[in-house]
């Protein structure tokens, strides 16, 4: 049902189409498990285009392009002042297309992921294109939620920390909505997520959207608890951003307070917003929710890598 | 007929091994229209090795070998003035070579590929040496041609641009000659290609080769236009690059004036030589000539690894 | 019998576990020349992570999951100021473990590798930490020895250079001890060889251990000289550096005073240590000594990855 298809926006997908990417997910993680050899992809040549740094998401895309028996080439070129005088991206993305059968990129810009799919015959994935969206993370996400949970519809989701930076958030909280999840915003003033985005989610899906900058009350009612790093990348005070962050740091003191089956979740890398202590609770499942990066991106390129 | 040869300059190839490239290409292309998977290099590795930046020829390269069932290896190592402390180029070459079945090399220095090629047991392709040889971008070039023109032979191509610095231009131009083709030489004056090689072009095939300064008449009667970018990283004044660009700008109007039947060629990237307004014209070619990047790369490593 | 297991240390295995691995290695040795497809690793991921610049080690890795039908994820990451503030080593190797069956790590801290073992489910493999180990050279360098000279018991093996920097030299001294090989140590002073691994050595092993600071001496009854270069990048004074470089300088005439027999051998780079002439003669080992990287590396993979 995906076949040809891009992936920029999770806006771009109904709930029926999620689903069948999560249940294809949780099939890719059984083969996994089994240490089943796939050949899915042979032959097929995934591109990876990073403009920005990125480990997780270059990696688990690679790791799931070789599970799936196909092959990856890399560019990885990293965006200085220099680049303004190169090739225009779109002529890049009109080359890598020729080479490969999938494009994944990354890139500051936002609404890049969406230019190169319009100039590409192959599907592109967006990996993050600035504050944008970052379709595959959220639908790793909804993936880990209705795994540990058993269903994402009703549950309170409190997403928590910089909501404003974080393009992981605005694709999850498009993606919670689609599927009539509660949501709870809390962030530090200043860093709240965007108005229109709000809006929309409430418009748009009918579901409750609160809003605080209190962590305890966040936590409080909550099933699930996604938590968000500082992207001091995208800050201009180091300072400001720091401090914050020591505000904002979950404990396992906090974490007491809230459900007896509340988790903890978080897209990674994590540096210094929860306590190092809270890996070694019950509560934690970041690490387990990283590891459905690669059945995830297995399951989004088999379904739209045309055959 | 090319088993366990070296392709380090386009004048190490007779009319007939050309041809027998040109022709794997085209097989080449078939299975890769029909999505059919090959083995030909299964358990093969290629060796990339990289002291330049390139983003063409390094990725179809790779994306060649794998289509062709291989996997690649790769050696990106930019040169700096430490690099002088470190290991000799023959040292390097000596241990990729054990670890792989082909070296690709692209390096700043002339003839070093020549030097790799003496040194290593393996095949070694030169994938660019200083302002020396491109051999496989000239046979990608040559290819494209005998593709959209149905020959080479006879046909008006003129090169345009900064004949002085590009090497894709020697290379094809001694691939022209080899066809008889006549070839029209247009550059800003102090960019013309050397005159031991045009010299040469003359005395050795008996081809036509004319110069000038001016775009329109190299336009004139022009079968195929090859357009070159200006070397900026070669030259020692930046404005002088940025004005000569400008100068020689290919725009719709110009290519008005040419045969109605012109195809306009380019080894990209481009940089602000040819105008955007061309890439929607009937005229541009230059991205399927892109594409013939991987079936050409195919068919050279299969002609060249020793089974 | 290596199944599941980490190669952190040479002191890991015992006799009969290394002479598994050179046995393995010499099998791998001989698929190779004949150009036997092998599918061992087929699905299968190996996970390169270097924190420290590295050619040999990564690429020699890199081939031999190749040529075991394998595949490979890459990670660099250079070590700067800025990466206090990233996620922590711990976070990363929990992460990459989800995406691979094993992992290779080079990092500039002592017992990194360790430490990463500590974390993962998969194997892990150390590519050197710090100064302190780098087992599968010491591997390749007792396969080599084993292979130029029938045995490797009661050879006298000379270590000369900088012995206190060379993470490989106490990796293959004790790789040696285990095997009841004569060792004689030939250092500059201040570059000697840790007393406490001088003593252990001798206490654990039994065997004999001589030191001087005389080249000449140190060649004399050596049936095997192992050459450290000056790792430069451990030292605080790069004159100082170069001055012992070129006071330890292996020369043509310097080898004639040996055996006739007498191999040299090195881990490779190397940077002036061995005068250029001593490649063409009989006693230069260290091109085939390197060749052996890829046989062994694909011993020790096939025999820690779990099926």
């Amino acid at each position: 049902m995906l076949e040809g298809r891009d992936i920029i926006s999770i806006n771009d997908f109904n709930k029926k189409e999620i689903e069948a990417v999560l249940d294809k997910s949780e099939e890719m993680e059984d083969i996994l498990r089994e240490k089943k050899c796939m050949e899915t992809m042979k032959g097929k040549i995934l591109a990876n285009l990073f403009f920005e740094p990125s480990t997780r998401t270059r990696l688990s895309f690679s790791s799931a392009m070789h599970r799936l028996g196909g092959n990856v080439i890399s560019l990885e070129k990293i965006k200085t002042s220099s680049m303004a005088k190169g090739e225009s991206l779109t002529d890049t993305i009109r080359m890598v297309d020729k080479y490969s059968d999938l494009i994944v990129i990354r890139h500051p810009d936002e609404y890049s992921a969406k230019m190169a799919a319009g100039v590409a015959e192959n599907p592109v994935i967006n990996g993050g294109d600035g504050a944008n969206q970052h379709p595959t993370q959220a639908l790793i996400d909804l993936c880990s939620i209705r795994k540990f949970k058993g269903k994402i519809e009703n549950l309170n989701v409190t997403l928590l920390g910089d909501l404003k930076h974080a393009r992981v958030i605005k694709s999850l909280a498009y993606g919670l909505a689609i599927f009539k999840a509660n949501i709870t915003l809390v962030s530090p003033a200043g860093l709240e997520l965007e108005n229109k985005t709000v809006d929309e989610l409430k418009s748009n899906f009918g579901i409750t959207v609160s809003q605080t900058n209190d962590i305890c009350s966040g936590i409080k009612n909550a099933d699930v608890l996604y938590v968000c790093r500082m992207q001091k990348e995208r800050f201009k005070d180091l300072q400001e951003a720091g401090e914050m962050q020591n505000t904002y740091r979950i404990t396992p003191e906090l974490l007491e307070q809230g459900k007896d089956s509340l988790i903890v979740m978080h897209a990674l890398p994590k540096v210094g917003e929860i306590d190092h202590r809270v890996d070694q609770t019950k509560f934690a499942k970041y690490f387990e929710e990283a590891a459905f990066g690669v059945p995830v991106r297995m399951a989004v390129i088999s379904l739209v890598v045309v055959g």
